[in-house]
């Protein structure tokens, strides 16, 4: 029998089933913020709601002196797409006889925000003299089109001078077992739409016309081979992909005007995003084509290679697991290249991520309390000085 | 004052009228097959009519003896598009104050039906008793799929062992001036359908995926620059055009599973389709790529580089013009693809084309009775033996 009613659960849980009844997909918040900032509140918590366009934001400090770690995150989820292809009503939480939390939001998001709040609730009462200030920097976008939301936030925080020290954004960053994998940066990503011009015509006169296509190919062919780097200790080389080529009616009989070429840039530390850009433009010119190209930053690699945060998280997940997390810059972009403009140091830990964005999203239960665990941990590393570390965690 | 009655113009400008009037797009017919089958009955013609699926076409022979010359053309046209964007109503006739001759297939090809028509009345009339044969094969599907039409007469002719000496096309293949140039050859025409399979994956995972269209830039860029001939005489070299190409979903994030290139090959008679198409293989299969490649044979390629059809075309338009055609084999295909594979010489001589499938198509009215003079001009060169040309066409 799935357990549908949270109330003998712990108090992570509840929260979770709290946040995950609220169909708050992008933009919408559904209250989500707003049971957030009621616990923060209660903790002293000073909240600065931070809407922007139709996002729904807050920033939350606690404490006046010393480094700041915030958490980050967001309350928004993708749609769930039809309900009747889940097992589970998307937006009605239950743990099934596996134990395992069902529905949209619990491992992307959700379950961490919840295991962020109560780990701050017990990182407070264990510690209520804790060196440092905790923040919380929250959003409703970040599945969204990514602009009123965190980077919004983060610019009216570079914007009134906060301090930023340490950041620990809640994505799904685990692969296998819960904290096997940190993220400690991600590479930069710089899309670029390119359209080469040529002369419309019939196939049967080709003299009359100049196919865009046939132009295109060995331009094409030198930016796909090109070694643009090789990468760093912690990046692999910096990879080129077309996403898109388009070019013609349908008509199998007209050489096309032109074509349209989709790609991006998946870049290390080791190039910025200017010389890439001055790379592919003087890629184009040597092969004296005529184009218009359009490019969009989605994002600036950023990298944690060590230090403070870092050696906390890894002590967090330790101390409740076990094992030893791995370090990893690899997969998409993630909230935390904002984040880290403002000098501040940056990991993603959060459950696993097998299952966000798909149906059926889940995560074992158990792992959401060794999550918030794992969170107090982590404070308790930072900020707690070596001889109150006796008290330890429960 | 446009002209809308023809009752006071030629006989051949009667019969345009009376065609054009009938909107008959195809594979309509819309009763024009009857009026030219009335005409030529009228001529002693024996009428076969042969229609196949919804397609109307026939076949008329005057004459039991000798050499077969056949006039070959089309009663369908193609569609108008909205009338109001026509000057003058597509499907009524007139000829407007600069003495063109207005309407939906006055170019392509009833203008040219109308002036056979009449340049066959006018030629029994002088030669009752000329050499040879006249015969008459028309369809109403040339300007569709082109399978029912002239195709499919074609075999029937060919199963009935039916001789076939000279044909020609009534296509508009004038450029500038009526009669500027004939047709007497057309490249083939050989189309493919490449699909060149990838692994599909996320930009930020692309050692997991593998790309189609990277694949596959190197080996178009060879098909591309490869000289598949260098023609000859008559042909330009064969030539090689992508005319669509197609991969993604629009997704910027994702590394697209397959690619669809569209390419067509105009070729001469260098080369065979069975060559290009193992060459085309040779080529993918070097580049080690995984694909699909389905082809379409639209035309064979035909030439009619001399002989007693040209020279007596060229003579018909000499003597009605007054200057000597050139002989081209350039453009798309056309039914004499179909008509040379029974071993006829071939060429396509008609109105000119410059107004042919657009809005106002139109053509000079007094072209109309030149042209019904060239085509009888051309019937006596062929058909009459020398000492009779003193009797001469009006
Ligand atoms: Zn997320
Ligand atoms: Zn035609």
């Amino acid at each position: 029998m799935p357990i549908t009613e949270p109330d003998a659960l712990s108090p992570t849980l509840q929260l979770a089933f709290d946040l995950l009844r609220r169909p708050s997909v992008t933009p919408d918040d559904e209250g989500c913020q707003d049971v957030l900032i009621e616990r923060l509140e209660a903790l002293g918590f000073h909240i600065e709601r931070l809407p922007f366009g139709d996002v729904d934001n807050f920033w939350a400090m606690r404490g006046h002196h010393g480094p700041v770690l915030a958490f980050a995150g967001h309350t928004d989820v993708v749609p769930s797409g039809p309900s009747t292809h889940w097992e589970f009503p998307p937006f009605e939480p239950c743990i099934d006889d596996h134990g395992m939390l069902c529905g949209r939001g619990a491992s992307d998001m959700k379950g961490s925000l919840a295991a962020m709040i109560t780990a701050v609730e017990h990182f407070v009462e264990q510690y209520p003299d804790h060196d440092g200030r905790i923040a919380f920097l929250i959003t409703s976008d970040e599945e969204g089109p990514a602009i009123d939301g965190t980077r919004a936030v983060v610019e009216h925080l570079r914007e009134t001078h906060e301090r930023l020290d340490y950041c620990i954004v809640g994505e799904p960053s685990s692969t296998r077992e819960l904290g096997d994998m940190i993220k400690n940066g991600r590479r930069g990503s710089l899309g670029g739409v390119l359209h080469i011009k040529g002369v419309q015509g019939h196939v049967a006169y080709p003299h009359l016309a100049r196919n865009p296509i046939h132009q295109a190919l060995p331009a094409l062919g030198t930016l796909a081979n090109e070694h643009w780097d090789h990468g760093n200790e912690f990046f692999p080389a910096t990879s080129f992909q077309v996403s898109n080529i388009r070019a013609g009616s349908g008509a199998t009989n007209v050489i096309p005007g032109d074509v349209e070429v989709i790609f991006n840039f998946r870049f290390s530390t080791e190039v910025t995003h200017e010389q890439l850009q001055a790379r592919t433009t003087a890629i184009l010119d040597a092969h004296g084509l005529e184009y218009s190209l359009d490019w969009t930053l989605n994002g600036e690699p950023f990298l944690t290679a060590e230090g403070a945060l870092v050696d906390a998280a890894i002590q967090g997940v330790e101390a409740v697991t076990g094992r030893r997390p791995t370090l990893s810059t690899s997969g998409g972009t993630s909230d935390g290249r904002f984040i880290a403009t403002l000098g501040a140091q940056v990991v993603e830990l959060g459950p696993l991520n097998d299952t966000i964005h798909k149906v059926n999203e889940r995560i074992r239960a158990a792992d959401l309390d060794d999550l918030s665990r794992i969170y107090s941990a982590t404070l308790e590393a930072l900020f707690v000085k070596a001889e109150s570390h006796s008290k330890g965690i429960a």
